[in-house]
């Protein structure tokens, strides 16, 4: 007596989850230091101390005044408290350039929790949603939610940037939203200026000919992940109609903590109309609103560098360890994954082959490109190091 | 270019949280301690220290060790930590004689949080969902975010407890879920075991009718919260398909935390598919999992009393003064609600004149139940004092 959409669900749940228990299992049974875990965007570095700190101080001050216990754990605004929003508005600005203020700011149960009020708030059935290929496989769900449909656009396999004649073809008068994902999961990539000028024009053009507006959604939990002296970027620079979800789940290390922000810029459409909508939406989906103890401690926290040295290191080795043995890879711009072709057309038999050796890597059909594989290289140094010998074996088994 | 169910949503939106707004204006305008808000269900007893120390501790060995700091903020199975949500099965066993095991609890993100993930799984477009009126005014997003329909059931205004006539009579062959809510927000009645038992029973009789299973979702998060020696109970064992959704919102005052679970017991048709699609559920609607340290300092306050005694002692001051002035009130068994007959049968205007008083009430109709009005009385001891001399204005106002 389940319903329809969730016996489907059943039926094909995430791969990406699936091998995350599968690796556990592995574990047991072959010991965890013997088992090459790549499945999962699970950090492998901690919160800095900085962030348990602030809990500590914050639990401390409850202990020693009800009133202050009260404003911890209780109820504010749908969208977080006002507080915590400046203070996110105020970082932005500083490091963007940008000009929001507390009102442009929803806090959120992580991006997850962002995308799905912004689709509630956007979304009509039958909307279209156009998503870049390869993509984190989730969003098929989350515009699922509303009866939406998902619009594959291919990428471009030299360099995996969208191919935007492709894209500007997928623009029909069902757009409602496009959404991006720089620094990109799966593949390390990093959309450049031009390519994102080039994505607003069209969109601007296309808003003009189909008579209403659409949305870019942008999701950013990689934001603060870029390698190479990579510059970060805020993307509502390049179109008005940009909303934006974030995480604190990689940068801060985070991610059972579920908390992030959505932005509404002030120049978007219906910006007022927007952010009440996401407001209701954060209630009357069942969040309420962002874990209160969690706001006022990543508050504390938005000048905490993140650890990007010790992703960059695990980045080199495995990049250069793995193209050394003849595989073929994008070499990561940033976030913490690494995308490899797969030897064979079925990676799915690739991904199998690898489970011989402990090795546990996603297929990229769970991404909307088949014949790649993903790595999440958000492990120990360790690992990567004890698991080469096995990629070693792989290579030799495709006689690479 | 907002949607169509969002559109609607933003011109009857919720009357409790606007109400909250207009406190927060008013109080500001008037001075804090000269308005009387009797709107929202924010517990105004602090959470135990308890809890408190339960996550100063927890940060405190996360700052001590990466791999607990990883452990604590990190990803989980989307169920929640296997070992707290066995802490609660344990507890529950042991308070109700109960039988579960980690695997039939889910961690949610609050109560709001797990009746959508229980929602998603069983509803499919069309299906109705009965509630007894008056009731939480939620539960009508709630049903609308999966496209079924809420019907309601008329109480018995004698006593506030739900007529069962009426009840049968609206299980049609589209009825796939019945919420009870006990103790009751807005009325604080509890359900007797002999209400249960009928329930049980036209339950049963109809399933086999109808020729599919009904389920009865049970929102608990006034569980602990009961009166004069009654006895808290576990709905389980009444009907074989009866799904709980629970928080520690009330409980131990953390409504902002957004933690909560789910309990399916192995009873319940279809039980793991159940369980499986309330996983993908809270994974797919972007809740994910609910806040990890939450989940770990909820588990070491299992055995914290709630502080009733609290509650106990602003709802015999409320009750007894409005009564003693002439108004009309059903005296609650639990919860933390009044809920009172209005002196005119449009309870809007009585709500409006409250206002005049700097008193704020909800309107009977936004719990599906016009001609009353619902107060909160989770507030300080000493604002139900200050009230009194306002409450006095009112009663004169309408001759009582």
């Amino acid at each position: 007596m389940i319903s329809k959409k969730i016996k489907t669900a059943l039926a094909g749940s995430s791969a990406i989850r699936a091998m995350f228990i599968e690796g556990k299992e592995m574990a047991a049974k072959y010991g965890a230091e013997n088992v090459y875990d790549f499945s999962l965007g699970n950090p492998a570095t901690p919160a800095p101390k900085a962030f348990n700190d602030a809990v500590i101080e914050l639990a401390k001050q409850a202990t020693e005044s009800d009133s202050v216990a009260l404003e911890l754990h209780g109820y504010m605004s749908n969208s977080g408290y006002p507080e915590v929003r400046q203070a996110i508005a105020d970082n932005l600005n500083k490091r963007f350039g940008t000009d929001f203020d507390f009102h442009n700011v929803v806090m959120t149960v992580g991006a997850a929790g962002g995308l799905n009020i912004i689709f509630k708030t956007i979304l009509d059935p039958e909307d279209e949603v156009i998503v870049f290929a390869p993509f984190f496989g989730e969003y098929r769900q989350y515009a699922a939610n509303f009866d939406a449909k998902l619009v594959t656009v291919q990428p471009n396999l030299e360099n995996f940037q969208p191919d935007l004649v492709d894209f500007e073809s997928k623009i029909t008068d069902k757009t409602k939203a496009v959404i991006i994902n720089t620094p990109n999961n799966p593949t390390g990539v990093i959309y450049s200026p031009a390519t994102m000028q080039e994505i607003a024009a069209i969109l601007e053009k296309k808003q003009q000919e189909i008579g209403h507006d659409i949305y870019l959604v942008s999701d950013e939990p990689y934001r603060e992940l870029v390698y190479d002296g990579a510059k970060q970027d805020f993307y509502t620079k390049y179109y008005k109609n940009t909303l934006v979800g974030y995480s604190f789940s990689k940068s801060l290390s985070l991610p059972g903590e579920r908390i992030g922000y959505v932005v509404v810029p002030n120049e978007a459409s219906d910006a007022e109309d927007l952010l009440a909508g996401i407001e209701i939406s954060n209630r009357t989906l069942g969040f309420v609103n962002a874990p209160s103890l969690m706001q006022k401690a990543v508050a504390e926290c938005l000048e905490e560098p993140t650890d990007v040295a010790f992703y960059d290191r695990n980045r080199k080795l495995l990049y250069e360890s793995l193209t050394k043995l003849g595989f073929t890879c994008v070499k990561p711009e940033g976030a913490f994954y690494l995308w490899m072709k797969s030897p064979v057309a079925n990676e799915e038999e690739f991904v199998a082959a690898g489970k011989k050796y402990n090795l546990l890597m996603v297929k990229g059909s769970a991404f909307g490109c088949a014949g790649y594989v993903r790595l999440a290289y958000c492990v120990s140094y360790e690992m990567i190091e004890r698991s080469l010998p096995a990629f070693e074996k792989l290579a030799k088994e495709y006689n690479l």
